[in-house]
């Protein structure tokens, strides 16, 4: 039994997306969440930035005690995640590998699709992920550039015309492969969930990554003891390195309930260096 | 007869279309473009900081011995031209301004659509700069919080059904309200002009304030006797604050031919402070 809180961190706000699936699965733990807003997107920076980026993400939780850390950004998972999980004495939970794991679990063909954004795509850590699990996994990935901005535009409802063109198009070229599972490979796509139903039918498996992390999450703090059974009420705190009000206002569309719990704008740059304990 | 460069900023890269329409109508001049890649968007920061960081711009360009200065940025435009214009010794010309008197000369019945990201149409820029010059002008307005990134995903033919649908959507307010004026307040959307074009019909003036800023810094050149009428061959110089990789390959795009001359990366906040001449 433990109360120290899991901390989430990820570039911006589409890591909320991960809390909300923590939040279901794992409804008695206490969050800390830092999103990176000051210095969104990780995915364009250079490999020592992103890396740099990631140890001061994880300093900065660390002063909160977490018991755990996910890493909801996908370009912290990949390219920084392998360098920096020994320098710090917690579990992390990374959303690529969870979600390769989850994808080569559900395919039955073989034939996986990943898509996300053009910088997600291009680092084609996915890929490598999954045929570090099977070589003879057949993956194919579109980027799809302009999903994120749709997202956050709030256009991701079933009744969306664009939202249902754009996907239908970027789908195409991996349906028409006949993949039977799909990687979503970007923390904001899970709220076009519906639309990406439509399109893809029900025969195809949707894999979330952040419901994969969640998943991985629970069964690893099952497995080293260290769930939070108190049954006392969430303690939910999140902080940013950018504005608050902007935050606020799109993390409810994220999170799919209201904001509960303090938000704080940090200024990142001071946890460069890790506190001594 | 002045042989010195025309100083152009922007925020990021559109202020190349901007560019474009300055090479297209005073061929023989020398170009400086400074694009502050590393922090865009400007829309989104505060007074203070849009102030300082067009203060800096300007710096910088000072150092290239322009003899004339085009603010290519809305945000800049309309909230630190007002404050800093004084403070540099060379004539500025804004693109809010121009645009607002083409809009204001193009109408016949005094209804004027805006288009713009949502900043710039929360900044309300377009309609205190017309309301300026004429109170009784109507002016009807619409965020398009899409466009940008269309455009950036280099989506603005005629022949692509997203633009075309998304278009569509943004201008039937503006169309039922009667506009027959309609300025693309944004840098990038020219680009999309014959997307504009067949969703508005022949009788909408489109009012691109790049064109127009063009237009108003020839008239200015001319009228103070500062145009470079030598005959030799265009110098152009590019510089950005961010990579310089990701900014080669989008230019092309915006300029409509290949980006010719030097292409350099530095660092703005060197040029906080002015330099002692």
């Amino acid at each position: 039994m433990d109360l120290r809180p899991i901390g989430i961190f990820d570039s911006g706000l589409g890591g909320l997306t991960a809390v909300r699936e923590i939040m279901r699965v794992l409804p008695g733990e206490n969050l800390v969440y830092f999103g990176d807003t000051g210095r969104v997107p990780y995915g364009t920076r250079s490999r020592e930035t992103i890396i740099k980026y990631t140890r001061c993400d994880l300093n900065f939780l660390m002063t909160y005690n977490i018991k755990a850390a996910v890493v909801a950004c996908g370009t912290a998972s990949s390219i920084a995640l392998p360098v920096v999980r020994g320098e710090f004495p917690v579990p992390m939970v990374g959303v690529i590998d969870c979600a390769a794991r989850a994808a080569r679990d559900a395919t039955r063909n073989g034939r996986i699709g990943v898509i996300g954004t053009p910088a997600t795509i291009k680092s084609d850590a996915y890929r490598r992920a999954l045929h570090a699990l099977d070589p003879a996994l057949q993956v194919v990935s579109n980027p799809c550039a302009l999903l994120v901005p749709l997202v956050e535009d709030g256009r991701f409802a079933r009744g969306d015309t664009v939202a249902q063109l754009l996907v239908r198009e970027y789908l195409a070229p991996l349906l028409e492969r006949g993949i039977d599972t799909l990687i979503l490979g970007c923390t904001h796509y899970p709220l076009l969930t519906d639309v990406f139903r439509d399109v893809c039918g029900p025969d195809v498996a949707l894999i979330s990554p952040g419901a994969t992390a969640a998943a991985d999450t629970k069964a690893l703090l099952l497995e080293q003891g260290l769930l939070n059974t108190s049954g006392r009420r969430r303690q939910s705190s999140y902080f940013v390195s950018d504005n608050t009000v902007g935050f606020a206002r799109s993390a409810e569309m994220f999170l799919g309930c209201p904001l509960e719990g303090e938000l704080t704008r940090i200024e990142i740059e001071k946890y460069e260096n890790r506190e001594t304990e």
